[in-house]
């Protein structure tokens, strides 16, 4: 079958999955001319055995809240590919979590993954459960009872979760402390721990510093120096947190930090204890970025729009 | 939550699966009175649990065809609820398999099983593998890789699949030759096992003939006898083929068989070597009722007709 | 060594177990005789083999009260011996249970269940938990605490549990459902649970029943009939109901009932609505009798005596 | 390929083996005519599917006699088809075990189990170790080293081995009590244990009084009477032990056992306190007849003779 | 519970345990001060759930001695706990065995091995089997059962064991030997392995090494030097070897060695031939020091006494 | 036993094995003055045990070709000894591949790995199964029915398998990817995997360059160098090309290669792209080394000759 014949069969076939049929439709036309000149690839069925995860287990999480009321959500995970590596990918807590958008991050971890040229493989997996407003004891239970169903398909060699959306220190330590009670093993299963039961010590700011030091490379190439640069970040979390600090760190200014409720611009540049604040507005679980606007004077807030939605003397070369 | 409120919180979360919100509507509504009634299934919000699968299975089924191509399909297996026993229900391998229509099913079997009054609980599966116009080496090299992956996740006081649509003597025994070759054992995992290796005498007929006794029961409480009835069935597969055994044995007489194609109306009554000669038209995978005009002069055929949209001379009182 | 010597031997070792004890010094010196008459039993240690639990697991379990404080208790399984069957013995959750009496409790099972000819061996455990003044949410987390570390060493063919003081069909659902939970199995692994999910018909009258089938049998040996005598009963829990109830059908006169506050005789008889009303008693959980003297005017209240520290017109010949 | 073919190529591939050889050879020519009207026996090619064992286990036995020397042997299992039931065949413990003899037996297990008709596999296994004359520590020390390796491939629904030569009811015991040592488990893995720990009743006597059953079948399809004819029996262990019980009670006159040595005429026939001399012969271990003689005087001594080489005053029809 | 509360609770529960009474009094004594500063302490009820352990295990190991003998002994492993990594600690055969006192070893050994800062939970076993006096084929035989029940519960990411009193590198071949044959594997599960099967180079000199650079860092931090000091050590076992060797390698004179007899003072410094002597002396199993002062003419034997019972001019600054 | 006592008992046990048994005589007679010296070899039946395989696993290959026909073939594992570390040696598929061969293989595996100081065991596998003039389809087919059998004994502590003759890359993406299939799990329980999917990168010049630096070393210890070295080379494939590529690159000059046809001689050297040329040849499976002759004119062919069955002017010293 050619790329457009299988992305038809596809999306025929999981006509329910449009983030997931997105995600395959980008990836297989972007590599469309080198699987025209490998025949083999379609001798082999490559394609159409690549957008189809290995495994994919959905179950049933229940859980009691404070008030005492039986709670059910639905939990997943998407063993997509093993290939060349354990199945390795985050877990998500959030509302909007269903198979599609699942699976759509699954597939795309294969090649997240694959391209680190690390041997691993792409997985994804979590929950319509919403952290936001439940108390310690409530996510306790619930993590808990996730877990509950979850060990017995991962492993130090066969499926390594990690955290993602809704899924921090706090969350892991409960995820590994339930697999650690079911399986007596104290094993490399789960990535993000807390430091003081095994984790890294760089982890949370891992993601942001590496944004900006593949902002760093590619402007070596085209000859430029990240220094002195004006940079806008979108949103205020863990990754736009290790992304402000480094490229402050590396002479940068960053100017803009977003949230659901909008934007602020602060022309002085984000930096200092303002890092700080901005962590702890994140910590707050308001989940708006107007605060800061308040704390700092040189800050102006933009009320429902997104950094990028304003003209601003920034611009890529 | 009152049931409508749980139907509409259901028909929200599973948009995607029409014929599974139909079920859940169906059984909820017709126990809305008891709900009511017993206010501690609102406590322990046992309806919102029970229309959540225990489990969902989803892997990819790759297989090789005679002409040596890979060919990828899905496989399935829903446990539903094993409150009272364990799962239980069949697979079926058919092109219109789906998540929602599995679910639909093995949410059905939790009370087709239960008020068998046996400790078994709701299961089913499949795949959207179509056996129709597959050599025999096709079909077990599907089987062989379906159970490959499904035999983690069976056992007889587990999981005990069953045959379905598309799944018969010649597809369990695959299956169950699969298990065993991973398992080294030779255990109850799967009913519907051919004579040679561990089946049961009248499995075939079993459910056909049960439906005929339900038939006499019924009529016996409004005094009246089955035998001299004259009954119309719908299909020509295991099911009618037991029941017009059995009716024709018990006196009655059968005058319609039904296949895609239209139905067949035999004045003189379906018996003797006719039923043979059904279960021939059915085991040469044609599909169509039509031959049996040719065979036997007694009959008409109704093209493109059901065996319910003619008038004909019975009537149950 | 003598039987002297092993008792000796077994109070030096153990000296902190004076249930176990008196146990092993109460059975091994009834069998002194036959111990001395068969020189194999020395040759082999059979005694000092018999007296040494085969395996003890002993384990923290962690709960959370309703008012979300972490509660620490301890958790016992005694698997003393499966010379002819698998381990089988009770579950015991009350504040007195430590090792020794668990010890002594295994120790006996082994010969009360070897005596019932079939093929079971001896086992019991439990924990320090005391049920009484917990909600049903607190009981259920303890039980689920309690079984993530049990579940590992029972098995249908293993080790099946059952239900002793302080552990009823509650409690034994509460414990099944976190098995099938961890397993994924509906299996025979514990006993006594509630009918709706595989328990036993007649279980809660069981053991009374049987009580009195054997004083009826020792009376016909005696040349007896147990219609027509008087019987003082003990205690008002299930074993007490069963025997009153059945001695009442075989034409007996049960006359007491006692509690914790003292004991009540009632010189009509304990029968009918009665029985019906120390059931009712025992389910407030309030652990008293006295109210039965208030309800039936044919009684009288013994405080804080025993029925077997009145004279009263019964006698065994 | 033809049932010759099949042999000559049996015969190159195991040309070490002559007894399984011969087993085949005498197994196919016996069904060719069946296997030659039988077109997809050979489209299956079912002949050199079943004459290939499914899996053979070989393992080193080190065990440490009572002079503390370490000894080493050779355990075997053969499971050799388990297509209707469990692998199911006895253990030998005699120094000419080898493999080719555990295959010839093993297959031919697979017919005499499954001419039962019930649902059983056919297995076998052992060792060259010679029981004769060591203490019964050292075979306890061989059994549980034998166990060892053993208990990773059986199981009650797996492979279920039994007694044969040099393995009795102490053998078993050994075994089995390493087996539940290992699992914990108290199970049907093995048959053939003593009656004290689950043993059935009638076993030793079994397979005589089978042979004796089958005899009086025999004579009936031959309208004659087992009552009044003159038996020679081979061998004096437990089968001979049986069927002349058997043939005794039935009012047959057997007149030979025989041992090693030779065997002995009984003119009078074996009855009575003969028959448990004769166990007692056996479980002396000295393996010789002769002593039969000196005890009964109606008995004499043919040294170093087969019963089937004299001539006796009996004769089948 | 205040930290009093909290001891005088552990008190009442394990009255029968006075080591490990002791040893909770001595640390949770130590840190009242941190714990009262830290509420969450008191939240999370952490010093009632760290003085519990996980699990215990209690096993019988039945053994034969080389008189044919059965005996019988006690087996322990108490996993204490495995927060920060898989449980560690070794096992000790000495007949003081007890629960309490190896419920205090494991207790202290957590804090041990997580103040190396390195990933290891904490946990002790051992048996009150006695080797002193017992043929190396007692101890095989003894090691062997001993880990017939403990393998199932140990594994390079749950639980490593390693020697300690009374298991020494014969010990834990005996015991791994038995581990590789039970599970086919050759992994990391225990510590303390002869160099020939993959053992590290200078792990018997260890412990005694670090006491003395320990020393030596403290001598530092008070300006002074370990070269020149007169040293006094208690025992001669491989602790005391160490620590001798490596203290006389760094300049320091040490004078005294102890056995159960007495102590001996060797004025000139015991170095050079007189340690090797002393690794002589414990590995004759005679357990007394005496022969020392036989041996090397400048030493004096103190009878029954300690070293630090004598006034000796060595005194720490 | 003396060693010749051990080796004629080793005959007398294995009299069908002579491979097996020249390996066991070759090995034991180098090593009798060591077995003479050491009297614990003795009295702990080393040399008894060493020769007797831990464990060997035999079992049926069925597999269907591309014409449709079932096929058997004799799969094997010997795991021969894992004192040091875990089973490790490789598996051959070739129609000589029998249990004598595999032995021996194994026996002398024990050695070859242990000599390198690693922690490695002995152990050999492999089929009679000939993968000549197969299809790629059929080779997939016939591994992944191998696997299905071997995976349950194999684990990257337990036993890793690698290629030998007949197994390549190829095979071994097979195999590891059937028990990647089997267990979830992507672990080192292979080696010699492609590259994609984790394999090493020199591995396939490895044994080649190996023997190379063995040579020059050698030489070196005699005071010579490679350099300028004339050397004759047996065979065509990976070993040969890997010791011509290393060779030729240290300075030295190959002149021959041979194939099963015979050698050729290339007065020349071997060198640039005839070393290519070397490896499409072996690629082409004509196994024929002739061609080289036509395509380099500069050699000759020497047809049914061995190199070494010539004069040539190399000679060691």
């Amino acid at each position: 079958m050619s790329v457009a014949e299988i992305i038809s069969e596809i999306t025929r076939k999981h006509s329910n999955e449009p983030e997931f049929i997105q995600a395959v439709k980008e990836v297989y036309t972007s590599i469309e001319d080198t699987y025209e000149q490998n025949p083999q690839f379609k001798t082999f069925s490559i394609l159409e055995r690549l957008s189809e995860p290995d495994r994919i287990y959905i179950f049933k999480v229940p859980w009691i809240n404070d008030e005492g009321k039986v709670n059910v959500n639905i939990g997943y995970r998407v063993q997509f590919n093993n290939a060349i590596g354990p199945y390795k990918g985050g877990l998500r807590f959030h509302p909007s979590v269903n198979l599609s958008i699942l699976k759509f991050l699954a597939f795309e971890q294969i090649f997240k993954n694959s391209l680190t040229t690390l041997p691993m493989g792409g997985a994804k997996g979590g929950s319509d459960f919403n952290p936001k407003g439940k108390s310690d004891r409530e996510i306790m239970r619930f993590c808990q009872s996730f877990m509950l169903e979850l060990w017995k398909v991962i492993g130090s060699e066969t499926d390594i979760p990690a955290g993602d959306i809704g899924v921090g220190t706090r969350e892991i330590g409960y995820l590994f402390g339930m697999y650690k009670k079911l399986t007596h093993t104290h094993t490399g299963v789960i990535t993000g721990k807390g430091l003081n039961y095994g984790g890294s010590l760089v982890r949370p700011e891992a993601t942001g510093y590496g944004g900006i030091y593949f902002v760093q490379e590619m402007l070596k190439r085209l000859g430029q120096n990240i220094e002195g640069k004006i940079i806008t970040v979108s949103g205020f979390g863990n990754v736009a947190w290790g992304a402000v600090k480094k490229a402050t760190q590396l002479g940068a200014k960053v100017v803009t930090l977003s949230g659901p409720d909008g934007f602020i611009y602060d022309k002085e540049g984000i930096n200092g204890e303002k890092i700080d604040f901005m962590l702890k507005l994140r910590a707050s679980n308001d989940d708006v970025i107007e605060p800061y606007v308040k704390k700092f004077k040189s800050a102006t807030f933009f009320e429902g729009k997104k950094p990028w939605e304003i003209k601003c003397d920034i611009a890529l070369p």
